[in-house]
């Protein structure tokens, strides 16, 4: 694991490592904002927030100000990539296929299956390489995530609860199996057979397994994918239905951008701290 | 003046206007937060802040996350342009001269002087445009930058202390005089003589003028420039020598970047809000 930058930042320092991943193949780059306390050596609740399509650990690492509540809350923030990357790695010209569309999961088909493996990747690779290397408190670990970050922030905590102990999420894909870019990369990676879906759809999810907690989720009422994309109207029957907690926030005006998400960044970060001590 | 984008953040609005700009004889884009006071038609304390080379309004807007604390102190934030642009506007190859490269005053020398009017722009045209078409509060105005906005800030502040009520700056560019960012720029744009260069030096400012209130400055001594152009230890020594106050923050570890800016910019925005009530 090479520290490839650092930066002081809230009295803590954000560094991006790069390191070789035998899960996916390729090396991988994340960002991890430490506070005063990890740097003290401290152990200390940790984050992860998953980005949505497109992204990298930049954007919300640059345009978020995650940092400035990771201090305050003596957190850990951790923004991993968005998928495998590289000249060797499959990818689609389409902005919501391949390269910094992981989807999170586990692909199984060809030509994605060789290095898309990114839930095996995010649930155990990452973890147990930040526990080996950074204070990170291992029973006080959550995930949260913007739009398919969100998907992933849901579906990787509902089928890895002895991993992750708090989730929220930013405008998430929450039924992909029912919308136009989940349908594209479920078929694309998991293939045509649709039962496969459901093991990664967080309606189904939660009708299956349950959440043994509450749930956060935020979402901008003038997103231009609400009504086609996102659809927390879903989630929130699946969660009604399984009689799991929700707290679901409407916000008048908010769309599908950074400006939405740093507005509730401090209210997600508030809220995981209070689940993670 | 058109309104190109506006997101909700914060309660309040980030917008980007575009306008024809008489005084520099280019279009203009500048972005500015409303916060929700604003938008209700309240008067509201405002601050300028001046980017550094390289940037727009865009630096600040989307990595400062500035429209948390003018939320909270229910402020306007406008970030102007560091440079009128265009085809028809001169240029350099080099980072430092020309388009985004202004330092802020108003060039007298070919080819710079038909566009790079920016003192005039900064402190005539954009304030009576704001105070046109936004409930600005024209007896609580502030300015602040980074780097050459720094340099902007405390010298626009010292010539137009009608206009500016309170100043701060992060790792300013104190002494252009002496370094050699501002002697390039200064030659380009002000002639090669040397005399008519102090007139927008912060340093030589405050020994002629003064300054009628307390100056806020936070450098960080990781800070690549430090030594070479920024040397705070200059103005320090201006303003000791001139009886002004100014509270001098050096901070370990602290770089140039925006994780340095976005560390210390919840305490010049309440600075600023302190001063302009």
């Amino acid at each position: 694991m090479e520290q490839i930058q650092s930066m002081k930042s809230f009295g803590g320092e954000q560094r991006v490592y790069r390191h070789k991943s035998s899960v996916t193949g390729t090396d991988m780059e994340f960002a991890v904002f430490l506070p005063r306390e990890a740097l003290d050596g401290y152990f200390c609740p940790t984050l992860f927030y998953l980005s949505g399509l497109t992204c990298t650990w930049e954007n919300v690492t640059t345009k978020g100000c995650p940092q400035m509540h990771a201090a305050k809350h003596g957190m850990i923030f951790v923004a991993p990539d968005t998928s495998p990357r590289g000249e060797e790695v499959a990818n689609d010209p389409a902005y919501d296929l391949g390269q910094a569309a992981s989807f999170y999961l586990n692909a199984t088909e060809k030509p994605w299956a060789a290095h898309f493996q990114m839930e095996s990747y995010l649930t155990e690779e990452l973890p147990a390489l930040l526990f080996d290397a950074l204070p990170v408190d291992e029973d006080a670990l959550g995930v949260t995530g913007h739009s398919m970050g969100g998907h992933g922030a849901l579906t990787l905590a509902m089928r890895h609860p002895s991993l992750f102990h708090s989730v929220s999420a930013f405008a998430p894909i929450t039924n992909p199996v029912d919308c136009p870019w989940g349908q594209k990369a479920f078929e694309a990676y998991l293939g045509s057979d649709q039962s496969k879906w459901a093991a990664h759809d967080a309606c189904a999810l939660v009708a299956e397994k349950g959440w043994d907690g509450d749930i956060l989720i935020d979402q901008g009422l003038s997103d231009d994918f609400l009504e086609n994309q996102l659809k927390p109207w879903a989630f929130e029957a699946a969660c009604r239905k399984a009689g799991v907690d929700l707290t679901l926030r409407l916000h008048g005006g908010y769309d599908h951008s950074y400006y939405f998400i740093s507005s509730f960044l401090a209210d997600h970060m508030a809220w995981h701290a209070d689940r993670l001590e």
